[in-house]
C-alpha cells in the first residue's frame, strides 16, 4: 500500500516537473518572438544551408540546413515575410518559416534553375528552368505544381518547323499580376498573366535581340531590361504599353565571346530613379546611365571591375562590388558628388553588398573569409560580425514587397 | 487509505488533464503566428482603438482597445515591423505588439501632438508637439524619455528678445539618421542628428515662409517639402546639401484665410518617380506637377474636391479620397491617360485609401458606414469587407521602410 501511493506520488512529481520544465520553455520561446519585415536570409553555398538575420537588431537568429546545391541560390519571401523560399540551381525549392526556423516543405521543381519569383498576389512560387526549358509555378502554401508553361518555339532556319525548347532566364514578377520572362534560345520575352486560372502567356515578343540571358523590371515595375548575348544592345519593355521591345544602350552587349561569368546579373545593377549604375565588363568604371532617357552619364573609376553595383535605398550611394584583381575590396560611390569616397576592405573574397531596408548599415559576405560582416554606411565603421561558411547571396526581407525580387 | 489513493489518482487525472488541455492551446497559437512585414493597423477613432488586419490573407487578427483620444491619430512601425506605436492627439504613445495583439506600455509624452516618426535606426520614436512646443524623444523599446527639445525662438517684432514657445509639425526621418521639422510660429525649419547623444540641432533655417504648416519628405528622402499658410509657395530643403530652403509651387499656398480644414495634408500627396499629385483647394481637379523641376502639369478634373491623393505603389494609379460633395466616391486616375478611369462608391464617408505592399489590392475606411472595404486594383471588384466602428486611418506596416512614414 505505502509502495502504491509511493508510486502515485512519483507519478505526480514527474508530471508536475514535466509541466514546470514546459514552463521555461514556453517564456523562452516567446522571448525569442521577432517581427518578420527586416529579417536577413544568407546562402551558406558550400554547406547547403542559410543564416536567418534580424538586421534591426543586428543578432543571429539560427540556421536551417539540408537545402541542397546553393550555388546561385535566390531567396524569395511570401508577402508577409513569414516563408523563405530558397531556390537552388538544380530545382530545389524550400520553404522555411522563419518564426521557427524550420524547413516547412522542400521540393525539387526542374533540373536546372536560374531562379525564380513570387507572384504579384503571393500565391505562386514561379521558377525560371534551364532544363526542361519553362516555367514552373508552384502553390505557394503546399509547394504542389499548378501549371508548366513549356517555352517552345519554332527555330526559324529549322527545314520542317519543329519545336524546339528554349532556356527560360530573367523571370520577373509585374503590376497587374503579370509574370515576364526571356527565351534564350528563342529570342523571346514572353508575359504570362497569372490572374487568370490557366496562366495565359498574353504576349509572345519575338526577335527581341540575340541570346537574352537576363533581365530586370525597375522598381516601380514598369520598365522590363532585358541584355543579350548576342546582340549590341538591351532591351526595354514599357509594361503599361506591352507594345513592343525597344533598343537602347546600343553600346553595350560585347557579343557572343564574352566568357559567361563575366556577364553583369542584371539584378546587380543600380537604379536610383533617375539615374542607372551598371558593372562594366573588363572595364574598372562604373558605367552611368540617365533612366530618363537611357543616354550615357560620365563613367566613374573604380579599383577594379564591378560584379554588382547596388543603390543604397535612398540613392545617396552606390556600394560596388570587385571582382578579381582586388576582389577584397568595395568602393562606396558618392552620388552628389559621382566619386568613389570611401574604398573598404572587408576581406577575402567579399561580394554581394546589401543594405537595411532604410540603408543605414550594409551586410557584406566574405566568401572566402568566413564571415558576414555589417557596416554603418554613415561612418563605414563595422558594427557586426556574423560567422559563416562561404556565405555568398544576401537577402533581406522587404524584397517581399519588390517587383522582380 | 483507498480515499487517499483515490485522492492521489486524482490529482493525477487533472494534472495529466491540465497537461492534455495546454496542447491545444499551444497548438492553436501556432496556427495564430503571422509575419508581420504586410499587417494592417486601422484607426477607430472614436472608439479608441485599434484593428490589425493580415493583407496578406485580407483577415482580421484583433482588436487593441484604450488607446485614448485617436482623433486625427497615427501610427509608426519598428523598423522589424513587430510593433506599431499609435500616437494620439494629446500626445499619448501606445507600443503595441504585432504579434500578441497586446498592449505593451502608454504613456502620455505632450499635451497637443500632431504627429510623430521612428528614426532611421529605430531606435526612437519623437513626437511633433503643439503643447509644449517642442520635439519630445522616446526609447523606442521602453517609451522612457532620451530628450525633448523646445521649439524656442526669438520673435522678431518683439523688443526684449524674449524667447517664444513655436507649435512643431512636419516631422519627418531622413537619411544619416536625421530628424527635420518645422516650426509653425516661427517660420523655421531644423535639423536634428538623432545619431548623436545629446541630439544636436545641427541646422536651424528661418525666414523659410510664413506659418508652416506640415510637411512630406520624398520617398527617397532627399527632398524635404514644406507648405505654409501665409506664403504663396511651398519650400524645398535638399537633404544632400542643407544649404537652403528653396521656393517652389508658386500658384499653391492661397493665404491665411483658408480654413485649417481644407489645407491638404502633404503626407497625402503621391509622388509617383516623376510627378506629383496633390489634392486642390476648394477646387474639383487634382494638381499635378513634374518632380524634375516642379513645374506645372494640367490638372486632372476629378468628381469633387480632393483630401488626399494616393499613388498605387507602382505608380500607375492615383487613388483620390473625395470630401464635401460626391464625399462617398473615391475617383481612380489612370496614370498613363492622365484621366479618371473609374468612380468608386464605397460608401458614406469613404476615405482613406491605401494600398498593399505591391499594391494589387486597396483598403479603403468608410467612417460613417461602419466598415473597411477592400478592393482589387485591377478589377475594382470587392474583394472582403470588415465591420469597423468610424474607421480612418489605415497604415500598412511597410511605412516601417519609408521615410517620413
Amino acid at each position: 500500500m505505502k509502495a502504491r501511493m509511493f508510486r502515485s506520488a512519483v507519478k505526480v512529481f514527474f508530471v508536475l516537473l514535466l509541466v514546470v520544465l514546459s514552463l521555461p520553455l514556453q517564456s523562452s520561446a516567446d522571448e525569442r518572438r521577432w517581427g518578420t519585415a527586416s529579417l536577413v536570409v544568407v546562402i551558406e553555398r558550400q554547406a547547403g544551408s542559410v543564416l536567418v538575420i534580424d538586421s534591426s537588431r543586428h543578432e543571429l537568429l539560427g540556421r536551417i540546413s539540408g537545402l541542397g546545391n546553393l550555388t546561385h541560390a535566390t531567396v524569395k519571401f511570401s508577402p508577409d515575410a513569414r516563408y523563405a523560399f530558397v531556390i537552388g540551381r538544380e530545382g530545389e525549392v524550400s520553404k522555411i518559416d522563419l518564426l521557427t526556423l524550420k524547413l516547412v516543405k522542400k521540393v525539387n521543381a526542374g533540373k536546372l534553375s536560374v531562379g525564380g519569383v513570387i507572384s504579384q498576389d503571393g500565391k505562386y512560387v514561379a521558377l525560371s528552368n534551364y532544363v526542361p526549358g519553362e516555367v514552373r509555378i508552384l502553390d505557394a502554401d503546399t509547394l504542389e505544381l499548378v501549371k508548366t508553361i513549356p517555352a517552345l518555339y519554332v527555330d526559324a532556319s529549322g527545314k520542317d518547323g519543329k519545336e524546339l525548347s528554349s532556356r527560360v532566364v530573367g523571370l520577373v514578377d509585374a503590376p497587374g499580376n503579370l509574370l515576364v520572362f526571356s527565351l534564350m534560345d528563342a529570342n523571346s520575352i514572353w508575359v504570362v498573366d497569372a490572374g487568370k486560372k490557366e496562366f495565359p502567356v498574353i504576349h509572345k515578343f519575338t526577335d527581341v535581340g540575340k541570346t537574352p540571358y537576363d533581365a530586370l523590371i525597375s522598381p516601380d515595375g514598369r520598365y522590363y531590361l532585358a541584355g543579350f548575348l548576342g546582340s549590341n544592345w538591351m532591351g526595354l519593355l514599357d509594361m503599361w504599353r506591352l507594345e513592343r521591345v525597344a533598343p537602347i544602350l546600343a553600346d553595350q552587349g560585347k557579343g557572343p565571346e564574352v566568357p559567361l561569368w563575366k556577364i553583369p546579373h542584371l539584378k546587380g545593377w543600380a537604379l536610383t530613379g533617375r539615374l542607372a549604375f551598371l558593372p562594366a565588363l573588363k572595364r574598372e568604371v562604373a558605367l552611368v546611365y540617365s533612366t530618363l532617357d537611357w543616354t550615357p552619364l560620365a563613367p566613374i573609376p573604380i579599383s577594379g571591375t564591378a560584379l554588382y553595383t547596388v543603390a543604397r535605398p535612398d540613392g545617396r550611394q552606390v556600394w560596388v562590388d570587385i571582382i578579381g584583381k582586388n576582389g577584397d575590396l568595395v568602393d562606396v560611390i558618392d552620388v552628389d558628388s559621382m566619386k568613389v569616397v570611401k574604398t573598404l576592405n572587408p576581406g577575402p573574397g567579399a561580394t554581394h553588398p546589401q543594405f537595411t531596408p532604410k540603408g543605414e548599415a550594409a551586410y557584406v559576405s566574405l566568401m572566402d573569409g568566413g564571415k558576414v560582416v555589417v557596416y554603418d554606411t554613415a561612418t563605414f565603421k563595422v558594427l557586426k560580425e556574423f560567422p559563416a561558411d562561404h556565405p555568398s547571396g544576401i537577402f533581406f526581407a522587404n524584397r517581399a514587397h519588390k517587383f522582380g525580387m
